[in-house]
């Protein structure tokens, strides 16, 4: 190693990165280990205010081992997907000097250099929110400045998407396409943004923890079963989404919500149904993700337009975009009235993130809560309340891409030690 | 009318008729009006002693109006689906005598005689056990027989499929098959035997009646939001649906259990795939019902062949066809497991239909259900039992097609009022 400090020096980068959730959905590998899908994707990247990756990385001639750290405890990194991800950045690395700590690495040393990796979401991870979309891809960006890598977000894209597919959706704010390519090797296979955050910027994103007992089939073994035994499916990536995703792109650049909510609700729909139609079948909807959508679809039909789009990933939780603070408020007045919380929980722990729609519903604390009326097109049917059926709500909006923190105070790693602070 | 008893006589005939339970399923009309399915179905016929409707039908010259009374309660007559199948019925009628009672009907008198209808489920009409295509099958049946229509069950099905799709199944007993047609007056459109119920009878079926408050979008309204909305539906109806036919009807004329489950899993699933794509989507089923699904599927995979096959049509029951006595035991030890009854309900009233299958399971009082072991298959997941998820089981079989009862006793009219009895 060239470094001029001698050997002791640790050189860090940390990067922030978003998590995103497909309003066209990804569902079915054409080639398994380059994580080449069988259809684009287009997804809407949430606000790193409320839901994001933090990584930390660090280089050092003295680390023996590449190592990582996710949320607090030490996890292997020997699984195909890191060693993919590892081998292409390091392919791509190039010279790096930091004069300030009189450190030198030649584009050479970096296949011999070990890394330190150190990851925390701030988000609970147990809930289902693609927490490796944001991982994946901020292990991705972190590397890529620590190393130098002189490629563009999409290039980057490309070997994010093999240590996660949607992954790769993640290196970009506002929305972004997930081309599928035609390559053998992938290399066509990447993220494009399609607008950025500012574009589109009056949409509110409410997200509903929906509380689960059953576990869930992990997305990677479902849409295996998925590609080998729906008779659906095929149908669904060649004559459905090609056209969803042009339209869906047209509604995106028009800011068009009428279209954007038809299709968000359709192809969420249709992404379940093949699910279904799996051998055996795979249900990642519950009663309630079930009641939510019944909440929705009543809502918009009595509107005489949708007010809100609603889109479902592996696992029950409800993602609620909202056309504007408006319906948001009205939303959640709406969910509130259908999800109170449990008797023992405190409203600032129930609806978390941006706190400003909550005050925009009027409800300032829990008696506010208890004193919603019933929603005016579900007061035929008397609705009861479902108490406990959620565990709680986030409140968010479209967001930036990553992003490189450069205050040291945000590192994750101890500049002394290399490890985890 | 040439009565030579004066005007004063009645004339009643009374029928029984099947349920039945589609395994290929129907969904989705061409026809709206006369009922044109797009794709055939093929179904198994529910033993009449525990799953059918009896209808009484009467005429005389001394009514004056078509009536029919439901459950105890009158119901109109005016509804397009019931006048067609009159319509229908009285084209058909041909001259009836009844010598011992000195009754001379001619054909034309048919047009003029006004007729009483009074019908009977021998089970809960709220439990969503597709009681219209009993009810259908068993107006049309007993009506044509009062009438002394001359036309084969084939020919009479296409009049009952013009009151309800799948009653035109329910003619037949043991395993029956409704062709699509092609015709455009529907003429062609009509069910056949594939094998009586002798064929193959050792399969014992279990419905899981299952409690639900949520309620549930009609099957003309859903199938018609399908045909209009779902993207899939059309790729299900021509590609997949016919190659489903062909097999299943093999695996019934061979006995094949293994085909016969996997066919009819898959199509029920797809069914509900279906009209989870529709817009507004459909739920029939709930969490109760994938849990019954996720038993099955666990343990026929432990088995390594089926041992269950599990269909579901427009609602949240489960019905369950055993391989044998041996697994309907062994599968109704499991579902006891899982869904032990409320602490209020006695076990006679939680299992009903045929009873030896509970003694086959060793199960005579409560006790024995609370002593219940987890199932092998289930036992590292530690399953919960859910008490009060399901209303009750019905322990039945495949059965004989409709019958005309003889037994005066039998009948549900006064024979002197001409009123239900």
């Amino acid at each position: 190693m060239a470094a001029e400090s001698g050997d002791k020096w640790i050189l860090t980068v940390t990067a922030q990165t978003p998590t995103n959730i497909a309003v066209i959905k990804y569902w079915g590998k054409r080639h398994e280990e380059l994580i080449l899908p069988i259809n684009d994707s287009i997804s809407v990247t949430l606000d790193p205010d409320h839901l994001c990756t933090t990584t930390s990385v660090a280089v050092s001639p003295a680390f023996t081992h590449d190592r990582m750290w996710l949320n607090g405890k030490e996890v292997s990194l020997s699984g195909d997907r890191f060693q993919n991800c590892l081998r292409e950045l390091r392919s791509r690395a190039s010279d790096v000097e930091d004069e300030k700590k009189g450190i030198k690495i030649s584009k050479k040393d970096w296949e011999k250099l070990r890394l330190h990796i150190v990851s925390f979401n701030n988000f609970p991870t147990a809930a289902g929110l693609a927490s490796s979309a944001a991982g994946l891809a901020c292990l991705v960006f972190s590397l890529a400045n620590l190393m130098n890598v002189k490629e563009d977000h999409s290039k980057l894209s490309a070997i994010a998407r093999q240590g996660s597919g949607s992954a790769c959706r993640s290196l970009f704010g506002g929305f972004a396409k997930w081309i599928m390519g035609k390559e053998e090797n992938g290399s066509d296979s990447i993220a494009v943004q399609l607008a950025d955050e500012k574009h589109w910027d009056d949409l509110v994103i409410i997200i509903a923890v929906v509380s689960s007992r059953q576990k869930e089939t992990s997305s990677t073994s479902g849409m295996r079963d998925t590609v080998e035994t729906s008779m659906l499916l095929q149908h669904r990536a060649k004559e459905v989404v090609p056209k969803r995703v042009k339209q869906m792109e047209e509604a995106i650049e028009k800011r068009d919500f009428p279209s954007f909510a038809r299709l968000a609700c359709a192809d969420s729909n249709q992404f379940h149904a093949v699910c279904l139609d799996t051998l055996p079948p795979i249900f990642y909807m519950n009663d309630t993700s079930h009641k939510i959508i019944s909440c929705v679809e009543k809502w918009n039909r009595h509107e005489g337009t949708p007010q809100v789009a609603y889109t479902f990933d592996a696992g029950p939780n409800a993602v609620l975009i909202s056309h504007n603070r408006k319906t948001a408020a009205l939303l959640l007045q709406r969910l509130l009235f259908l999800f109170p919380p449990q008797s023992d929980t405190d409203l600032d722990s129930y609806v978390i993130g941006d706190k400003t729609i909550l005050k925009d519903a009027g409800i300032h604390e829990m008696k506010d809560v208890e004193a919603l009326a019933p929603p005016p097109e579900l007061k035929e049917n008397a609705p009861t309340r479902n108490k406990g059926d959620v565990s709680y709500f986030i409140c968010t909006r479209p967001g930036r891409g990553p992003v490189v923190l450069n205050d040291e105070s945000r590192s994750l790693i101890n500049s002394e030690t290399g490890l985890p602070k």
